[in-house]
């Protein structure tokens, strides 16, 4: 049977007729409903209407349409996107009696003319605010490669369930690492697109100068594929590896990484022939601007629904949330100050660099039952504090695609590839160039959690 | 002897040496010197700095060098613009041990390269936070249409300085119409440039996100050149009136508008054949997020040296700078938000209108010892509420040049010419058209008070 992890292989299939995309998908419910159970990163399957569709596809083809390149791909949503006809949650309660979308999330809608349908929600924290996927009303999602440990967040449903082979492709959102977080600690492939690049109509916001959609895959192709229809169009020619100047990012970025991560980049950087290192300066700063911008963006877009039902929230959102809403407009004066010059920064390094690599994480998912990470010696809340690589990169608007470490011998763990905006092609040729290497791809389930 | 309110003219004598710079600098000086007493624009002259320039310029001319096309013009700045050298105030007493300006504000050396010569430094309200040039460090800058009446703030030593014939040519900032706001009441020139097409170094900031720097000047062609030269270089070719359609903008600009200044417009409107009048909506949100956005961006700025030296601020200023600085950041957010929408309902004027026109104020300019204007049958602060019509279309961006109104019969009154973007050559097109039909231009000062 074809993978059920590679998107571009069930199109094929069901395209010339191997195989029916209603079968695909009856498949991919009965392995979410059997397998799931012990992941939690699905809150809703679309049952019913994903095989509807599915059946208009087989109709289709059998009429000798061509459906799309991604022809009866079952795909899941962050439960922030929206999906006509279903209540969007974004991962609350508050929400949760809300009317029924009226319109696909632009995004969906791109997907969906590619043929591809949309058959699940994906568990996430709480209105996005979040490193952990611990949702206070929709449980907790379990990392598929140890359901002893978190996901990671705040798109934790949707790393999970391509982790753990339930989906091929999935859609997140990353505003100061939610994608880039969960990818790296499940072991596949996350991209956050240029600031800007695709559109976020349809999908429930956060902070909206950082906020950016985007795709999860299990094969650095069906990521490009799924890109380059949830953008609009496809990418210029990706650029020969060797007129990529690549440099790694040392300083913040190196210090607290563990062993393991360190060798993985090790092995990447001799497998580059030996790469540069560069410090980007004021990544504190960075890394609390980030904070702050979120807080008081965030805050705003909730301050009139906290009025009314602030006691409806988890409360370790609510707090911050109100927190960022009261926060002095002096400060987020001064951090959107301080992001001008940051950006300029980050964009600086792109005279002399295309593609910089920084390690995701600080390294392995950590455990749920002690959620927490070691950061300069103290023991820091998870949930906070994941994104200490991630964040600060978020100001800069840049496109980082997220690729899984192979040959770590643990925990996944993921490699930051970080480029100018719009420069998304060196970022897929570097990838497709460590990925002949065997440096990165999707790293397997241990063998007791395999299928 | 030449017009000394015709910088252009002042160029032609000295260049082709019908008369010395250094003449013409010492009677400049010999003015401000006598006439300003009544006035009060000026709160520092550059005397022994400007005569040896201009003698500099005599040197040159007598070597058969071109000092360029404002030779030997002397010019003031409102006190905002570094000139190296000297101690940049920014109309408050806490800069006013400050170190001298290492350089010229950009703009001061451009002007310097074409020939120019700075020769005062011009009042302002403190900061450039009022409408009324009402500063308690340095005193009141008078009308001089009316020495009982306020000249309009906050670049009011900028107008008044060229309105009393005493300099030809000055500089001001406009956030929320600083330099509309005493154009109009002083019956001078004044330019609101694109938002960011004019540097701002060296002029010390106040709200970076709409502060612009701009000219005043006795006649369209001086205004224009100044303009010319601080932009770095010439306007495209001007467009033809007849290809210019004109759009007047109704509802909030015009309820409160006086009589006199409602049949000057009028007039404007016949001689164009009649114009067509829009409104713009929520003209009141406009205004209140112009003020949020000031008030927190000029908190944040200041908020480190009010720490230290709350007391020596002036205390309008300093109430409004610290209640700015604590502002909720969600209502900033919020603002900004607005602000982006409103933005976009402005552009959408431009695509059926080339130059839209509304009033500068709502009438001529308030008496000293009775600092109010009425508003929907309110009486309200002069100094906050003067820029009733030139606050709300800050928040666009949009260039906008105050034109002087005549033939009112009373007071100076100014009208608004707003354009999209970067078409300054559109408002300078109808200007001159407006001028040449005898409806606009600098208004002459009463026999009594005239030169």
């Amino acid at each position: 049977m074809t993978d059920p992890s590679d998107a571009l292989a069930i199109a094929a299939d069901i395209r010339q007729g191997r195989r029916s995309a209603v079968s695909v998908m009856t498949a991919t419910i009965a392995a979410i409903e059997v397998r799931d159970t012990s992941i939690n990163s699905v809150t809703r399957i679309f049952g019913p209407r994903a095989v509807a569709e599915a059946e208009r596809i087989d109709r289709r083809i059998a009429a000798g349409d061509d459906p799309g390149p991604l022809a009866g791909v079952p795909f899941g949503v962050k439960d922030l996107f929206d999906i006509a006809g279903e209540v969007t949650t974004a991962g609350s309660v508050v929400l949760r009696e809300s009317p029924p979308a009226t319109h696909d999330a632009t995004v969906v809608a791109r997907l969906r003319a590619a043929g591809a349908i949309p058959v699940a929600s994906l568990n996430m924290d709480e209105f996005a605010y979040g490193f952990a996927t611990d949702n206070a009303h929709y449980g907790i999602t379990r990392n598929p490669h140890d359901p002893a440990r978190l996901a990671g967040g705040s798109s934790g449903g949707s790393a999970a369930a391509v982790a753990a082979g339930l989906l091929p492709l999935t859609l997140g959102s990353d505003t100061n690492g939610s994608i880039r977080v969960p990818a790296s600690l499940c072991g596949v492939w996350g991209l956050k697109p240029t600031f800007g690049s695709v559109p976020r109509e349809g999908a429930y916001p956060f902070a909206a100068s950082l906020d950016v959609v985007g795709p999860f895959a299990g094969t650095l192709d069906d990521l490009r594929v799924a890109y380059e229809v949830m953008a609009g169009g496809p990418m210029p020619e990706l650029p020969a590896v060797s007129d990529l100047r690549v440099v790694r990012l040392g300083g913040w970025f190196g210090a607290n990484v563990s062993e393991p991560l360190v060798r993985a980049i090790e092995a990447v950087a001799a497998h580059l022939g030996g790469v540069e290192t560069v410090e980007l300066p004021e990544i504190a700063r960075a890394r609390a601007a980030s904070f702050l911008i979120t807080a008081a963006e965030g805050g705003n877009l909730h301050l009139p629904r906290l009025r009314r039902h602030a006691l409806r929230y988890d409360p370790a959102t609510r707090d911050r949330l109100i927190a960022g809403a009261m926060l002095p407009s002096a400060t987020l004066v001064q951090a959107h100050r301080f992001r001008s010059w940051f950006r300029e920064q980050v964009h600086a390094l792109f005279r002399s660099a295309d593609v910089l690599i920084a390690p995701a994480t600080v390294g392995e998912a950590p455990l749920i039952d002690q959620p927490t990470i070691v950061v300069d010696g103290q023991v820091v809340s998870a949930r906070a504090n994941l994104g200490l690589y991630t964040q600060p990169l978020s100001l800069a608007g840049v496109p980082i695609l997220s690729a899984p470490l192979l040959g770590t011998g643990g925990l996944p763990l993921g490699l930051q590839l970080i480029a100018a905006p719009g420069r998304e092609a060196a970022l897929f040729a570097l990838a497709g160039a460590l990925a002949k290497a065997g440096l990165v791809g999707r790293v397997p389930l241990p063998a007791s959690k395999g299928r």
